[in-house]
């Protein structure tokens, strides 16, 4: 990451407040145009696996009963949009226009929607929450019943695409999403409003990254004040990590990266110790984080998805029962991986493996508590954004992305 | 179980309580003569592997710094007496004294011991709780530091025995506490002190089996009220979980045994559904659990300790992420067995994994509570002593856990 530095970055200024306001006025006005028909519109589009993207002219419809049309003001890339557009077979699915962090403002309504009206500003989630069924009224869980996660490319509530191309053939959707387009059509269970005043180039992280990795450290694993954690990969969602271990006052934060230039920005999201698994000699990267701790981290965080690296997590975990000793995975592993344990170490030494999907977050409820400690000057989303780019210069921030120089990289649709 | 209403239990009357206390007061008169002398008493030894205890007169040494010698009144048997009595090898260890389930009194106490004077009623227990280290002064752990939990056949701070044979050779402690003897010595680590009121053949149950599934539901997956709970295993310990969940209130608890018998038995603890493995046709036990349940429960426990329970109890639990779709593991599997699940259930269906060690319960202050609720009438210990018998029939004890016709069978040392 050796140009880390080297990129102006926008600051939260009141500029950019303005330019939202502006970008909000010129949509209501625009909406008594569009609402109700298809709009023209650029959107960035996959159309065979691994290839750059191609800006194109698509139609997007109208939203349908229960979605919303959003006029997207800037997207950031993540892993996962990357992971997708490399895949050639299924779930991978072509052509398809990707993104899933973004920040926009609402276009236009379909039937039934209440929660929100035109002009409302809003991220999208991927991860829908419906408000209604068991699980998302509970605080138990982020998973809704009514409309269970998945990576289908159409919509969910009548499993068609809102999105065509110049010939008229179907583009498909990603993650309930696709904001690497100008407008887009979610469904209202994939979207949250938010307080306009947040710069969209922060709010966007919220999307799905920085959430991630916030909420995995406050709400899968529970991290408290005076924790020891371990963190396995120091992306974007590690450090995220590492940020909500910090908020919260970890004593110690201990990143383990491959890239040594990892620790230098580890450290301004409260990485500690820095473990670079090449240079443990004899000892494996456990040994090395036990004795660190003396006897493990209270909490391990997997954040590559590798199934090798979820094991060496869980022996970096200390023995315990309620509580400590606990490994979540965050990264997401090859189709069919399987994940193994020893059954000493579950029975006898206390030591717990847990998911974390959106960093067990309800994006309803969560995201505005983390974007008031945003506005409180206590979570740094500032430090994520190492790139901005327009629009045009989306295959940009996917070679940044690619070749480890950037954590986030802001996509501007109108710049 | 067929007999398990002919054998005639003793209540917990008032007689009872009264020889308790004539109890005491004998071992009170007896300690001016025995402290700080080794005891010659009565001790049923396990020489060989799988053959019966052969009672035998022992002799018990003084207790050493921060050990306590007591007078045992009863012991209850449980399974892992039987797994270790059946162990060939290590960490099977002859010839042993086994038993860790019990209530006695203390006869003795050697130096530095504050927490306890003679006389006072207590229960072993071999779960170690210093009261003084990181881990037992948090409530995120239960596996003490200072004395890591082992099996080891000797005490836990000079590494020798306080039990010889006639022939002055040394027979082997069992889990800190080798309670089928007339005398032990315990490290007070181990040791809870409780109310003398309570019937000791009642308190005893506390020691291990009835704590361990109480404290799992309660504390290693805090089921709450409504919840949805699959038992996989209805021997003495899945029967305290389901009595810790009917407890506090869960809606829905199914058992899983492939002895029909245990579904009328696990009626009394609160089982409202019974799967029959033997009789699941062409589905699956977790597909029967996942159809009764409409997803899957929120929370299962396997306490049989067998891989491939584990995995299908796994499968029988709802997705989810903070909280529901728990696996406990509660049975103690072979020496070197694996756990394995795929990474799509942890990381996309947020399906948890967790031990449980004496139910994730801390001993010094944990066992006192459930006690309190035995006696508001809430905790029904009463129901899981099926049999009673005098220490000179401790092998018909071995005998009925063997034939499964008991669930916990009281020993008395002095009837």
């Amino acid at each position: 990451m050796d140009d880390y530095k080297s990129i102006s970055l926008s600051p939260p200024t009141a500029d950019l407040r303005n330019s939202v306001e502006l970008q909000m006025s010129e949509k209501q006005k625009n909406s008594n145009y569009t609402a109700g028909k298809p709009i023209q519109c650029r959107a960035a589009v996959v159309r065979v696996a691994g290839e750059p993207l191609v800006i194109e002219e698509v139609s997007v419809a109208a939203p349908k009963s229960h979605e919303v049309r959003i006029k997207i003001i800037c997207t950031s890339l993540c892993h996962s949009d990357v992971t997708f557009w490399n895949l050639k077979d299924p779930p991978g699915c072509f052509p398809r226009i990707l993104g899933h962090e973004a920040t926009g403002v609402i276009e236009s309504v379909g039937d039934n929607v209440t929660e929100f009206v035109e002009g409302d500003t809003v991220i999208p989630v991927f991860l829908p929450d419906c408000a209604e069924c068991v699980d998302c009224i509970s605080l138990k869980s982020n998973l809704c019943t009514k409309f269970p996660f998945n990576v289908s490319p159409v919509m969910a509530r009548d499993g068609t695409s809102r999105f065509s191309d110049s010939k008229g053939e179907t583009l498909y959707h990603f993650l309930n999403v696709s904001s690497f387009s100008e407008y887009t059509v979610v469904d209202v269970a994939n979207v949250t409003k938010i307080d306009p005043s947040i710069p969209p180039n922060r709010a966007c992280l919220l999307s799905c990254g920085v959430s991630t990795g916030v909420g995995a450290a406050w709400k899968s694993a529970g991290v408290e004040a005076g924790s020891t954690v371990a963190i396995f990969g120091l992306g974007g969602i590690g450090l995220a990590v590492a940020e909500g271990a910090r908020m919260i006052g970890a004593k110690t934060i201990i990143g383990v990266d491959i890239n040594a230039d990892k620790f230098e920005i580890g450290k301004r999201f409260g990485v500690t110790d820095y473990v670079n698994p090449k240079t443990c000699g004899t000892k494996s990267v456990s040994q090395v984080i036990c004795e660190l701790t003396d006897g493990g981290a209270d909490y391990c965080f997997e954040c590559v998805g590798m199934a090798s690296l979820v094991y060496e997590a869980f022996a970096s975990c200390r023995k315990s029962f309620q509580g400590w000793g606990k490994t979540i995975v965050v990264g997401i592993g090859k189709p069919g991986a399987q994940l193994t344990f020893s059954s000493f170490d579950v029975v006898h030494y206390g030591k717990t493996i847990a998911g974390s999907l959106f960093g067990g977050l309800k994006p309803k409820t969560d995201i505005s508590t983390l974007l008031q400690h945003y506005l409180d000057g206590k979570l740094q989303l500032d430090k994520f954004v190492t790139h901005e780019v327009s629009f045009e210069d989306i295959n940009k921030a996917f070679d940044l992305l690619l070749q480890g120089k950037s954590l986030r990289c802001v996509i501007w649709m109108d710049k």
